[in-house]
């Protein structure tokens, strides 16, 4: 067979050539932009002769502190197809590990946002690699800004070649793109994802039993994409040639469900917070969602409550995926197998609430205490991945060793795994509690509390028990009109009949808010710090 | 990224896992098989220790004379498994080229179902590299035979071990496959196929886009596993969980409507040959085939009228695809675009008589007298084709040369393109007539033909002619009952308004047959010689 590298380039030529009409739908801080996948390839090759221009070389790495805009899907095709890496960084992350990102991936060029601007500002005396800033506006002028040399992402364009070429001596295993993944402790860790780990990654979301990426879908990525790459949903989207929604900066749930209605979304993309959001929002407003085939739900598990009214109430398909910034991130999905299709309602229920099954191309083991585990349902273990878009190592990083190990990448999820192959995420191994030397799933309970009609959130934390080592206690967020009417006991009675009674919380705590990752997972360190300080315990 | 190969092995070992309940229900002489992707899983373990067995070493070819059925599918995945090469030997060939075929290849070890014994025994003391002959027979005791030595399959797999792994020392550009392809003149071209192509080919069949492959598919491959492995169909519905259904040796169209019906199939895959037969039988039988989701064709063009029958009487999708020998063979396939849905039904007819767009993952080109032509759907040039399951040779054969040429293989199809970069098949460059200095589409004729309600089938070829270098000549097969209703001035009425003057032929003759190849499609070769024939020309 012939030897043709998988590419990222590839991808938008597809598009260019075979989607010429179709449409990117873009809001950015001022208007909304529609451009077809013609403009998209001739802005991308403008974008590629003006990276070459401002002195991008192969492997260099070209950073973005950006919203989910067209602009940025440009920058996501410019810079790995003249060879360098495209590089997102998380805006949300403390100025501090902003920093060391930049540092630590030597970025040459920085593609800004303008109301992201103020941000790098505030630390670009400690930015020791960046040559140049580019900032991202719709206005005419350059906006006040003490960067430099800083110039205008749009008056770049007009200087650049509308028919530069994608570079063809790209070999399939170089880097393309990189992402940095928070550590629990310590500094963020770099995840360098070559053009054959995208292409291979864009198959699979393309299949007719993952995501089934079609032309003929409206697809609006609300995870950002500085998130691992919206998880893959701009470079399959492109390639396939489906429609792009993309959401701007700083939108709101109204404007989620706006668009769905406005641009007949069909798949979008996030994690459960923004599906918490966006059901309240339903809740309250007169929409018309019949258009949506499938909410995509990642980057932590989403509560049952939350699963089921989107699928009884407004009768939107609603997928689990699993994944992380190591895997691409696609893992697994939850799809029902044909001979699941005869399950009751509250069985769908239960198989929507796990991961689903491995997507082609990938290979898992799970491992517990003595080896690898039954597929029965009920053992947990660690789960181990390993395929052609799972990361090797951490980018010039020390904490390689104990993630990688033996070829396989050691993921920290703890799982079951039931006779069909469905994965359940338990916790992470280090978030799971050890009570009296079982173990005790602290997203087993987060669950089970948030199916409580009281309950908006529920976070449930180890604190340390001298005669138990861990014990659980659970943090809660109530809907607004219950507080004061639901007290802790009512919770516990409530759980009661459904766990082990050495399982139930040692207490529940009322929040108004948990912390929260910049990516909308729970902050459990943040939280279990607050927990013991209301015991007034120790570190 | 990891460094995971892109294997064949990996594909059933998915199954194994996720699928182990699903079902492969075979047809062969004695009986209907019913067998779980568990079940085959431990087979081809056992059959992969028997090649170990019988001598089969890595790199070595593995031939098989076959129908469609369970056993030829785990040759399918064992042969690969241990690093050997699947050669699917056309069981339609003269004994000349079956013997040709098997020499070059070097094939070590013959598979062969029990009705072509009879075919390798006249042949078996011109075959000078198989050691080992194994009979596939549901039967307990071995054919009378003189082939030596010859062993029984099921008794082989008694012996095996069912643990047996598959192997890991496959790089994936190796080779796992390999299918020849008649040539116009001389012997027939191997084609080899790496295991990346195999794996990549069957990601294409998988997309929302193409064949949409899916676990709730029952898959028919009416396309025989010597042709180019079924087109791919039988890696990935495995590696995709489909139940599988394999029509076995010497079907009828009354067994493929049967099974439709029967098992309720949703996807199958043949040539138009195949499609004109058993829509004789669903004109004359009952049968509810409202499971069907999608009839592949490819191989040639299917008339309009076929794809009209299918498409509005029968509600089936009906979808051209096109492809070679040569390309794995996944090519093009043809799904009306998003914004094409609003098409008459007509309009709509015209896109599926068209082949189609190009899957993800391939580059095309298409080259005229001038360089590349214009997507105007009209300037016709010859198809060029790229990407990593597009072969780059013929298996130790000279013909390499003038086929591929600076990394492009040349298909001699001859198509045009339209704006939405639909091609069409207009003609094999060999096919296509050249009267006074234009050419003249034979393939365009013989549609408009087809679409006579007398005409089962209508081939063009070219005749000598010496004021205009070459004129087409009809050649025709009346459906039942019209033979002495129509004459040959009843078809060119019938043309006269479709074409130019020029372009009509200058005679139709009447046949009972048309020649075909192996493979179903035309021979336009020997029905050029019986019109010459006809017509006592000199060669």
């Amino acid at each position: 067979m012939m030897q043709v590298p998988l590419t990222v380039g590839s991808m938008l030529q597809h598009a260019e050539k075979f989607f010429a009409k179709k449409e990117v739908i873009s809001q950015t801080h001022d208007r909304l932009h529609r451009l077809t996948y013609a403009d998209i390839g001739q802005r991308t090759r403008r974008l590629m002769s003006v990276l070459d221009e401002l002195g991008a070389n192969s492997g260099d790495r070209i950073g973005t502190l950006a919203w989910n805009h067209h602009r940025h899907l440009e920058i996501y095709f410019a810079a790995p197809g003249i060879g360098a890496v495209l590089h997102t960084i998380n805006i949300r992350l403390s100025p501090e590990h902003i920093i060391y990102i930049i540092n630590h991936a030597e970025d040459k060029i920085l593609f800004i946002d303008e109301d992201i601007l103020p941000l790098v500002e505030a630390v670009q005396d400690k930015l020791t690699t960046v040559e140049t800033f580019v900032v991202m506006t719709d206005k005419p002028e350059l906006p006040e800004s003490n960067l430099k040399p800083l110039y205008s992402y749009e008056e770049l364009l007009q200087t650049g070649d509308p028919t530069y070429s994608f570079s063809t001596d790209i070999d399939e295993n170089d880097p393309a793109g990189m992402c940095y993944t928070s550590a629990t402790t310590g500094k963020p860790k770099g995840v360098v994802y070559s053009h054959r780990g995208i292409v291979l990654h864009s198959l699979a979301l393309g299949l007719a039993d993952s995501a089934a990426i079609s032309e003929s879908d409206v697809s609006m990525a609300v995870v950002p994409q500085f998130h691992v790459n919206a998880w893959g949903t701009p470079f399959a989207c492109t390639w396939f040639g489906s429609t792009q929604v993309m959401p701007g900066p700083r939108f709101t749930p109204k404007r989620l469900a706006e668009f769905i209605e406005r641009f007949n979304v069909t798949i979008t993309a996030g994690v459960p917070t923004i599906w918490l959001g966006l059901l309240r929002e339903l809740e309250q407003g007169n929409y018309n969602t019949s258009s949506l085939r499938a909410v995509l739900c990642g980057g932590s598990a989403a509560p049952r409550g939350l699963i089921k009214a989107f699928e009884e109430k407004y009768n939107i398909p609603f997928y689990h995926a699993y994944g992380a910034t190591e895997t691409t991130p696609l893992v697994t999905i939850s799809r029902l197998k044909s001979y699941q299709q005869d399950l009751s309602m509250e069985e769908k229920l239960d198989e929507r609430a796990r991961q689903g099954i491995l997507v082609p191309g990938l290979e898992m083991k799970v491992l517990g205490g003595d080896g690898e585990v039954e597929w029965n349902g009920e053992e947990m273990g660690e789960l181990l991945l390993r395929g052609p878009w799972i990361a090797n190592e951490y980018y010039k990083d020390e904490r390689t060793d104990s993630a990688f190990v033996d070829g396989w990448f050691h993921t920290g999820d703890v799982v079951t795994v039931d006779a069909e192959g469905t994965i359940k995420i338990v916790d992470r191994t280090k978030d799971l509690i050890k009570s009296g030397g079982e173990w005790i799933s602290s997203v087993d309970l987060e669950n089970a509390l948030m199916a409580h009609e009281s309950v908006f959130e529920a976070s449930v934390v180890a604190i340390p028990d001298p005669e138990w080592q861990e014990r659980p206690v659970a943090c809660v967020v109530l809907h607004e009109g219950f507080a004061g009417r639901i007290e802790k006991d009512d919770l516990l009675e409530f759980l009661q009949p459904q766990f082990a009674k050495w399982w139930l919380p040692d207490d529940i705590l009322f929040f108004d808010e948990i912390p929260k990752t910049s990516v909308g997972k729970f902050l459990k360190r943040e939280l279990r710090e607050q927990v013991k300080a209301h015991y007034n315990m120790q570190n």
